[in-house]
């Protein structure tokens, strides 16, 4: 079971860049996200993904921080370009345990780094929480992204131009 | 040579995702990034990063699409949702050639599938440009951002707790 909780997440300000974390998080095999701040469009947006293109993820919003995380009992990644390297910690994680991993917008709490099992960096540089955790869960998973089905009522078929949908309709619709 | 060419650019909508693109593009091993509508606030935004953590990273807006495409002389990857996949597409892009990577705020115009050489698709689901970029880039070039150095005058060191920040003063300074 592998969770992503999005702190910091301020509206309107983050509402593309944590769309963007929760659609990463669902295309790369995270089973759910949960974001501190209440935010029901975002909701909205990411359930809809889901409704037309399938697969189990789910969101929650208006998730206390300090709540959630005291009665978390699996193992906290955090994603911080300040973190050790990836392709270190990465072998070290225990992948029988449940994982929460913590994606910030901006500056984070100090304690933060104490809580977290792993600081992991996705390079030292600073770049984007998106391609962090989608190269994170690229590596964690072994990108079986490359295999996963969503069955969704719409299905792109990769094509080399143009575009292919598949819109699955059931009967009565 | 990789060339990152972000089109569709809007302001101020696009400005946050355009700037993790364009950081993303130089942390995981692209030259440069071009972008068609001009924007000196985002150009200064790159430009300050990589004075500060180093690289020959270099930012261009204002860039005209047609025209720039026209005299391209290289290969043009499109990162698009509706593409074939990225592992069966990735072994056969003549890495000996300048390298164009296309990416597209929304919709692109559909002239664009027939002039990429590879329209390429990390993942068949909707998600990021950020993310797509980030995985292209890893791929393309082995993973090799894992071993780049940048040289800047601010180095992060790679740490398991904390922060842990090197500061190159020159003398004068």
């Amino acid at each position: 079971m592998i969770t992503v909780f999005r702190i910091g997440h301020r509206i309107p300000r983050d509402q593309r860049i944590t769309t963007h974390v929760a659609l990463v998080a669902r295309a790369f095999g995270a089973d759910n996200i949960l974001v501190d701040t209440k935010d029901t469009k975002l909701e909205e947006t990411i359930r809809g993904t889901c409704q037309r293109f399938g697969g189990n993820f789910d969101i929650q919003t208006g998730i206390h921080q300090k709540t959630f995380l005291r009665q978390w009992k699996g193992l906290v990644v955090h994603l911080t370009m300040y973190g050790e390297r990836l392709e270190e910690a990465i072998h070290r994680i225990d992948k029988n345990k449940d994982l929460l991993i913590v994606v910030g917008a901006e500056k984070v709490p100090a304690e933060l780094y104490e809580i977290a099992d792993f600081n992991i960096a996705v390079g030292n540089q600073p770049h984007s929480e998106v391609a962090a955790l989608s190269l994170f869960l690229d590596r964690y998973t072994g990108a079986a992204w490359q295999k996963k089905t969503f069955e969704g009522t719409i299905e792109i078929i990769p094509c080399r131009k143009g575009k292919m949908v598949r819109q699955h309709v059931t009967e009565g619709e």
